[in-house]
């Protein structure tokens, strides 16, 4: 079925799952959202009653610069991380835009129902820390997205993202609120189960004859400085996203610290390990890339945690390490031997890392004592308020890895079952020597002569 | 007179301007601008004054964040979004960054005369309200420039400049201020103003061997890449623009969730319609990089009001969807048969949406009434105080759209008094065959061999 | 000794360096770095005793958007500035963010020891002032880097970032401690003190027959649009840098004024002298990227005081002119006769502007009168608090002019000491006919033939 030849003109589907599925966003938003208290003209009335005394108070003012730095992170820092590849640059940063566009809109709307439906009334009530969440649940699927790049259609990317911001929700709602696991950067929630429902896909949208596209799969010159722009933004904002949930005052605050510590010792063991796999001590500007930015994912549960400064530098260290390794070891035994094609090798930048944070997060839970919070810090840190007033630091930890394995979960049997339906010859994805090729979805016209690219002339440019 | 060979060596004519206008804002700045209460050291005893209790509550803390993405809009946004000519980028970002530069010193002079003068003392108090209103009012030039890039000198967009705040300002004070209409992202004020203002002159400027440029009208593959960085940060910090001076609290906080919810719904029909109207369902990045901003535009009057998270939603649909036909169908007809050449196609992304934006405010505002803004809120979110205490809804809707109509007599009577200004042909502008070419003004001695353009081969670089 | 085959392979000394360093840091940190009562989870007590009614009240809000503003012109500010040549925009970028994150960590440490010790313990507390400390601590390293671009391993460049920040600490110490000089943007502290450091090391390592790389030592079109990122991130975020530091409240809304301004001004005068001394008036990228930044170098130390409006388009107005003239003049007679090659033009971006904007300060200090500043307003401004009380701003003008004399003194005395060092035989920097090349110390593989350089045929891509 696969080997037919490819009909790649999305010229009735694309337009179609678009309209579509923003035509049921505004009847779904027309019958459930709001705006909450602190977004509406009632705030005056509110910040009467509720005795406030400034406007300042507004979460609006705690949260809107983390959020905008997290929404660079989104649609700068994802999509010109993936312009590496020398031909496909449009599609990295022109479809890593279309599914966030849609992916923010789907998230308002399911993680409300989970977390902001306000049962007086049946409505979702949203304000700016719901804009931050529905950033960072799109991040999960352009995570997947990095596993499958090049090689599938726009539609099949619409697809990937309806299913997975709908696992997300879900996983999310199982995490945080059942098991009351906290998560404030995603290690788990967003990384692991962003990393390993790409995975699965990849796994199952698996391309025997991919080599075919081998001329294409490098990068040149200018698209990796381009990427180096996606790494920087992601880099410098990681402290923000970290952040940007994280309870008011110090948790933020303690939480931006540890995540600008953990990623600057990324760097320095991401370079070395770089340069001591290669031959004569070169450094491959794809760990560069990535690599660096491992320590941020890993410290994203632990975040806002006691970790101490010396001990997010230890976890950065240590995924420096392991990812850059996972560069020149794993992904070329992943994509032999696991049949597992990922294109930008987001289980070194995202899986193990996701996992390392889960893991750190659930010890560091564990080993909360009151002499080193306080005990009113150690209630707020954790949350440990009704329901779980009587819960205690170790518990906290096992219920944190406890969710770990349920993002995993989510993550590969998710994957899996979408993985299935995008295998559907209805999709218009591109034939295996086609692959990471931009000319199959955007339009060249005005390149009156876009040269043929076995002809190394102009890779290097 | 066109017709004589063109003398582009702006050798004393640039320079000239340069120095004369800064020496004269040196003048006027050392007679009329002085620091606000808030940002003079005398903060501290007004804070005692006033009754202040924290530093929080000086408007910097408020305002700041927005500002600084206000100012990545300006200076990153458009300069990059106007890189994606093959051979225009640095003119693209280097006369966006001269003229930008110089705007924003004239417009704290010409918006403070009308809005911030202190008539105890006579002189202009400035704080970070005033900026963000200077890079606001500078707005309206760049996107003038769009019309006419590669088709001026940098003498000619200094005039442009000067001509384009001074009636901006005029503007902007009979909007605001005679008609009290509200605008805090400025659909009419900025968009709509700015918009007919380059067309107009853009018209005056015909030329009609223009063709003789074409083989540098297109696009490279970078150049696209680079023009990707200046849509994103617009679309990015779009929220930002729309909030920055709207009122402290749920204004702020509402007009980022709308516009923020515009943008991305006209991301995706934006994209639908790029795909429908192309053969074989490509993708065009023309459109990519500037009908998915429309949304942004068109909530610009609206964001602050009640428009509600589904009217957001519907605005962005509407407006990705005629700002795409506009680039594909009414582009071309206005050069084919109206003489208006628009480099940059900004009648599909200022003029249209600004002037729905315009209208979408009036009825917007029409509409108000005080179960869904309380009786507060409706007060201050329309400003019925003073002077207008008895403004009714209704006829604030009237306010608005009357202003709508100043926006654009202002845009296109503007622009042809100072199209025709700059039709004398002391300017240096360059000749027909030699629009839209870096080599005109910039130095490329370094660059030894700058090969022909004629020759497709580096095109597709 | 220099005449030598070189062998550039770092395989194993970059590797050890980056470890040795890494595993140092964290042990230090172990040892010593722990959370300020912001940051840690005894917030919630420190409020209810210091009587703070709110969070917004943390200094993490008064900061961090300033900081993450800092944040990007570290990484991308001063990353793609350098990016301008041709073959060396990864080293520019990679090498900028290798030192950059290990500066911080040691900055962290050095800093802390001279200005965050908490005598009880002997722990540094750190927050989100210390993360911006470091950052500027760092970015006089960066500066330094700018000097030697292309001519160094990175592992000189460790080595030059170990003992810069060291000096920097000390310096630091003597001219804010010991002398109570004020500095909020580092005029004195960073600018000139880095690029000092950067020229003598520079001097140190004269290379004679650095014209065997002249091929390499030019820009691409593409390059240079990727050097404009960098200047506009540095141009517009200069306003937080100036003010990330300065007291709350009208400090730091008037720091972000004067440099908005005096940036403006400098745009200006910098286009102008482009202009006015090239052949036909066409302006040089080179004075773009640069020369448009000096005025934000040069109202550092002023920018907190009453330097007034006019007074910063003033400053602005002259390091426009001066550093674009260095460009032309002085920058070539350096080279030839004093033999010192200025790769990025340090000493006409930050070493001139940077003693300007000390003298700027001292004469600003020297000048302040208590009708101007008000009497607590001149007490806070200069923090006549303490050991400190009876001193004048006469006496604070002497002491910022001797201030500026200690970080000349650093700058140079340092440079040639670390020269020295450099200069050992050990370090694997490249030979005279393979500098500015990113194939020294990048891997290639991926591009199957890169093209000879000596051919221009792909320059101008």
């Amino acid at each position: 079925m696969c080997d037919r030849p490819k009909n790649t003109d999305v010229r009735l589907r694309l337009p179609a799952v678009c309209f579509i599925w923003q035509t049921a966003m505004i009847i779904l938003f027309g019958i459930f959202i709001r705006y909450d208290s602190e977004s509406s003209p009632y705030w005056v009335e509110y910040k009467r009653d509720h005795n406030i005394s400034s406007d300042a108070e507004n979460d609006f003012y705690f949260r809107y610069p983390s959020f905008q730095d997290v929404h660079v992170m989104i649609f700068v820092g994802f999509g010109f991380l993936m312009t590496f590849l020398k031909r496909y640059s449009f599609g990295a940063v022109g479809f890593n835009f279309l599914i966030a566009a849609f992916g923010i809109q789907w998230a308002l709307l399911m993680q409300g129902w989970f977390h902001s439906l306000d049962y007086s009334d049946g409505k979702i009530k949203i304000g700016v820390e719901n804009l931050i969440n529905a950033d960072f649940c799109v991040a999960s699927c352009l995570i997947a997205y990095g596993a499958v790049l090049g090689k599938v259609s726009p539609v099949q990317l619409m697809v990937l993202t309806l299913f997975g911001i709908t696992l997300f929700a879900v996983e999310e709602y199982i995490i945080l609120e059942l098991l009351h696991a906290r998560d404030a950067g995603g290690s788990m929630v967003i990384h692991t189960f962003g990393a390993y429902y790409g995975l699965s896909i990849s796994w199952m949208l698996y391309r025997r004859n991919l080599d075919q596209s081998s001329r294409l799969q490098g990068s040149v010159y200018h698209s990796d400085v381009f990427a180096m722009i996606g790494t920087l933004f992601l880099w410098m904002f990681w402290p923000s996203f970290n952040s940007a949930i994280a309870n008011h005052g110090d948790g933020q605050h303690r939480a931006a610290i540890n995540t600008y510590l953990a990623l600057a010792s990324t760097v320095l063991t991401a370079m070395a390990i770089s340069s001591l796999f290669q031959k004569h001590g070169k450094l491959d500007m794809v760990h560069i890339q990535n690599s660096t930015l491992a320590g941020g994912v890993a410290v994203g549960t632990a975040a806002e945690f006691m970790l101490m400064p010396y001990g997010s530098l230890i976890v950065g260290f240590c995924c420096g390490i392991i990812s850059t390794m996972g560069y020149i070891y794993l992904s070329p035994f992943m994509e032999k031997h696991l049949k597992i094609q990922d294109t930008c090798g987001i289980h070194n930048l995202h899986a193990m890392p996701g996992v390392i944070g889960g893991i750190v997060g659930a010890i560091t839970a564990a080993a909360a004592t009151e002499p080193v919070y306080g005990s009113e810090g150690l209630i707020k840190t954790f949350g440990f308020e009704d329901h779980f007033e009587h819960r205690t630091p170790a518990e906290q930890g096992g219920y944190q890895a406890a969710g770990m394995c349920v993002a995993l979960c989510f993550g590969i049997g998710g994957g899996i079952i979408v993985g299935c339906i995008l295998r559907l010859p209805i999709w218009g994805d591109p034939a295996d020597d086609n692959c990471f090729n931009d000319e199959v979805y955007w339009e060249f016209e005005s390149f009156k002569s876009f040269i043929p690219l076995k002809n190394g002339m102009n890779d290097s440019q």
